[in-house]
């Protein structure tokens, strides 16, 4: 999981802010001088650059930066970073995040200091992480008509006025199991600490080669999350429930029939973030969940 | 996980029986009848020859056994076959569990109508299964006091009359947390459907390179279970409780003092069962444990 | 809860049928004619009247039977009774439920079986037993917007493409705690065994004078089921997370604003079921939700 | 439960410490000089002053402090406190506690500050609130061999060597359920934030009466807990599991046979805790137990 720290540093960063946020052109100009500064090429992804006004750095497009950039720099929250990791899957490229709030599970350089935790990472000198990605497609009548990647989780729902959604689960040719909840979840590590924790799964560390399953508001109590292998395909199909719907993270089709099937497998892709040295994937979950903090 | 069918079928056969079982004399030679008859080599387990009285076939020690057998017929429950499996791990032997009562997780092939399951079986047309072992050691001042394998689980717990037990736990160099509870519990895929499940943990199917660690009546609210790698070393280091204990499965050892630190890691051995073909995993769950057996 | 039987039985009996059921209305008239059989006067409720088309008995709408019936027959399941056991709530009616399909909490008299179950309690040999209720209200601006009485439950939750719902919860004029979460749920005894028990709610006996309040997929770790006297009045005040909407039993109101205030307390009404001699709550339990069904 | 204050102050306090706790009296001298300095008469808990050595003030057994004594001040922890009020429970005298460390459920008048909270409370002006408590008792052939008082909780556990214990619970002349777990906690709602809280139980406010009976780690997947009424006798039967053991607080009996039975009922003593004016038992969960304290 964790790589040995490239022989080369970086040579070519793109800049991508998120979009909405409000005095996001001066940090992103602070960010890019000082990564011009340390000696690498700087680009600014071009949704960042049109939103910001900014036309001192070239504007590329998510295509262009994976042909020409071997880093990313996301300057926002874990959703941004989610929705940025996602888009830029395909061409490997390994991704920093520098938060403006409250540090995130996957944003964890904070804005303050960006300058001491950033000038080693781009000098080669960080812990990289790689993360799975789940690859989901919806299947209706032999036809797929619904597809995308998730780097956290695929979740089927009920509709808004059903009282539950019933699930068949398969993995591979076998049958897992049927539930009927408000929805169930198909979680990777990445996405174990999100809405499947709060449904009830447990953590999985990112190296673990599984996805964890788990039941929202499950309708039987002998229920229990299950961790499945990420080699085989997971299907879900919709047995009962009017109106249900699928996000693969945030990206939603709603109106699921009866008979229609989510397929649930690992993507060929794998996301790479880099933390500066002394990360610590556990702080972090203590941190943001104070998970184990005490009785006092 | 799965391995393919070998392509040459057993040749001779160790048959080890529940000791203590009632009439357990005339299955054991009923088993050794019927597997003679289909070819095999038949020998008997020292101390089941000598519970049983049998002398029919030649009597081994679990030395002998590892060295002349290549399959072990295992009589009896889960508990049996855990012990025997333990026993047996390092001669890499491929079990059979044949069960006289309930049928178990891993002793799957009932007494009633073990002949249909067995013989294809002997001929090598079976479902192969691999299962990851806990190797544990507790140390004391620098120097291990106690060692054992599990292929359930390692668990600590308070003493009898403490309120509680508190563990630092550490993966590889790095600290995971402190948890407060009655015990704590590290957990094969074996031991998942155990100790584990009823202390709130996952299920995590057998191919999953993990542990999941579990507190045992959790102090602090903000506990949740957590899957970790096999590939690095777990401690729990006991920092306040007095008179804990700790079990490799069932070996135990009690009167843990403060610093005293438990270590666990995966065994170089690995545990294989072999199933009838068409033998199911998740069918298992839900017969064993009632696994999402709906409201009625 | 349980009441002594009454010493006069009944004299004037409503019956009320589950207008969309197919073949209900040979149903209705069998029960109708069984009970005129029994020496009771028997009416229609108007709809159940208007949708089976049978006219051999006057119809009454809620009004008049709550002023001239001592009895309400309904054929249904739970849901059926929910609906009409709020409706019917301020006459103080008691209800005995004869279901058609599986037997369900509340409607525990089966239609092979209707004859021999019912006829004890019309004359007076029953278990009666009565269940609280909550009334529920939305202040927007210090005026009501939305009211209603509940027998199950009060439920917030978030809107459909909100990823949470913030409720600040106060008791009486005791501040309790900020709850973020897909929703959170308010439940009478009666309610215990619905969505509450889903999302992770104990189950209260219904003689309990308390409510449970239990988070839905709670984003704090160290959330944990409360339950809390009915004396006091419970609010909920939005506190942050768009569109969320609030659900008495099934009555909606969607868009609630931030501000927002949902109040529950207890309702002067309660709801008195009559189930035959020897009915047990507590086998209710086990047979609909296999509560404590064993490992097999 | 919160009861209305007193009109007559108090005349006569009884002092009691924790006996084991270093330094404590110097602590206990200043407190009996800032109670008399207040007008009241002031005497210690006999076993108090022998283990200090304090002579100034007379020395009274339990039995006449009930009789002497119309309020005890208790200088300790819950445990110190929960010892203590079991022995008071007969005598209806209020209670209150002072905290040498952290400040606990039940003992919450920090020793820096005591002056200021306990001064308007000796005049009368304070938060009381009673605590129902369990009284138990173990039967064996007919005959009571084991009975005790408990404010926390009546647990019933395996021994240290069973893989489990088997109780079959009864309320009443009705069947509940049988358990198959660890133990089996009946907790009251003060013992609700103790160990049936780390056992997966609801939290009880105060004033509801009635007992949460949650299994410790059940082997049955489809377990929840149930909140009975404190007004039936709740039975637990030992059917399975060898040298279990029962605690009413820590009071305890060990070696307990099959068929023996622990009965619980509600006992016809109260304990009542006095609170400083605006105490809060939301704002004691949420600092103690971290109750709600959300993601950062």
């Amino acid at each position: 999981m964790v790589m040995t720290s490239s022989q080369t540093p970086f040579r070519h960063a793109a800049i991508v802010g998120k979009h909405q946020a409000r005095g996001i052109r001066p940090v992103l100009e602070e960010i890019a001088e000082f990564v011009t500064s340390q000696g690498l090429d700087v680009s600014l992804e071009r949704d960042t650059a049109e939103n910001t006004g900014i036309t001192d750095y070239p504007a590329l497009s998510t295509e262009e930066m994976g042909a020409q950039c071997d880093l990313a720099i996301v300057v926002g929250g874990d959703g941004t970073m989610l929705g940025f990791a996602r888009d830029m899957a395909r061409h490997g490229m390994p991704l920093v995040g520098i938060n403006q709030g409250r540090l995130g599970f996957i944003t964890d350089i904070s804005l303050e200091r960006f300058r001491e935790s950033l000038a080693p990472i781009l000098r080669g000198d960080y812990e990289g992480e790689r993360r799975a990605m789940l690859e989901g497609a919806v299947w209706r009548d032999g036809e797929v008509i619904f597809e995308g990647l998730a780097l956290n989780d695929v979740v089927v729902s009920r509709g808004a006025t059903a009282a539950m959604v019933e699930l068949k689960v398969d993995v591979g040719d076998e049958f897992v199991a049927n539930m009927r909840a408000d929805g169930v979840i198909v979680a990777s590590p990445t996405g174990s600490t999100a809405y499947s924790l709060s449904s009830g799964g447990p953590i999985l560390h990112p190296s673990i080669a599984g996805w964890v399953v788990v039941p929202i508001a499950s309708h039987t109590l002998s229920n229990r999350p299950i961790v499945l292998p990420d080699s085989g395909e997971v299907r879900l199909e919709i047995v009962a429930g009017r109106d249900a719907s699928v996000n693969f993270d945030m990206q939603s089709l709603a109106s699921l029939l009866h008979g229609d099937r989510i397929t649930v497998r690992r993507s060929a892709h794998q996301v790479c973030f880099l933390h500066p040295k002394g990360w610590s994937y556990y702080a972090t979950l203590r941190r943001k969940l104070r998970w184990y903090e005490g009785v006092s």
